[in-house]
Parts: structure tokens; C-alpha cells; sequence
């Protein structure tokens, strides 16, 4: 069931340049569903700022392995 | 500065154990901050469970490449 709330994607358009995880405070990782046909990956700044982020952006994306920025988390 | 309404862990306990990421609506990567000071993932899933990981589960953390499981992502 979707989330209460969330009944349509939250991120009409995404950025893909890198935000130094260490100026994150938060990271949501959303799965495609019934609200949205695409996962979305939303960034909250520690300055409270809240940014999309593209699921494919190589710093994003953890199945290569090779991008360990996340690894700040 | 601390996230509107979260001005502690939101965790009193997590767990190890894995969740088969196809099972998840959503993962939220919070960093530790003056409201908490550790950092936590919460998972939730597409039933509506919510779950707190060990950020330390060799599933969750990222850095050393080899879980490729969040790929579901």
C-alpha cells in the first residue's frame, strides 16, 4: 500500500551533481510503487535544504561498488 | 539543525538481521546530529513496517562493496 501521504512522486525533476554526504542529514531511498512509477532518492541538508537526487548519479548509485561516498552515512 | 519534529533517536533498538530489499517501500539514511548521536536507517516496508537496521549490518553498510543488496534500489 503506499505510504499515507505519498500518493504521487515527490521529485518532479532530480539533480545528479554530488552533495558532499558529509553536508547531508538525511537520505531516503523511496521504491517504486503504486504512488510512483520510479524510485526516488530525496536528500535533506543538513541546512535543512531538500534535494532529489537521480537514482543513476554515479555517487548515488551503490551497486558498482566502486562509489563508496555513501559509506559517510 | 535538527529535522522539524525529530529531536532524538528514533530508534530504540535496531536490527541485524536482513530484509530482502525488495520488500521495502522505503529506507531513510539519517545522519547522527545534535537530536541523535548515531546515525540510523529505517526501513520500511511495503506493508507499512517499519524497522530500524544496524547502520553496522554488512548488508546495509556500503563502503565495502561487495553487498550489492541495496541495489535494488
Amino acid at each position: 500500500a503506499p505510504l499515507a501521504g505519498e500518493l504521487r512522486c515527490r521529485c518532479p525533476r532530480t539533480v545528479t551533481g554530488m552533495i558532499p554526504p558529509r553536508r547531508l542529514a538525511r537520505l531516503e531511498l523511496i521504491a517504486e510503487g503504486p504512488h510512483c512509477a520510479v524510485p526516488e532518492v530525496i536528500a535533506t541538508t543538513k541546512q535543512g535544504q531538500t534535494v532529489c537526487l537521480s537514482p543513476a548519479a554515479t555517487w548515488v548509485k551503490p551497486e558498482n561498488g566502486k562509489n563508496r561516498d555513501l559509506k559517510h552515512f
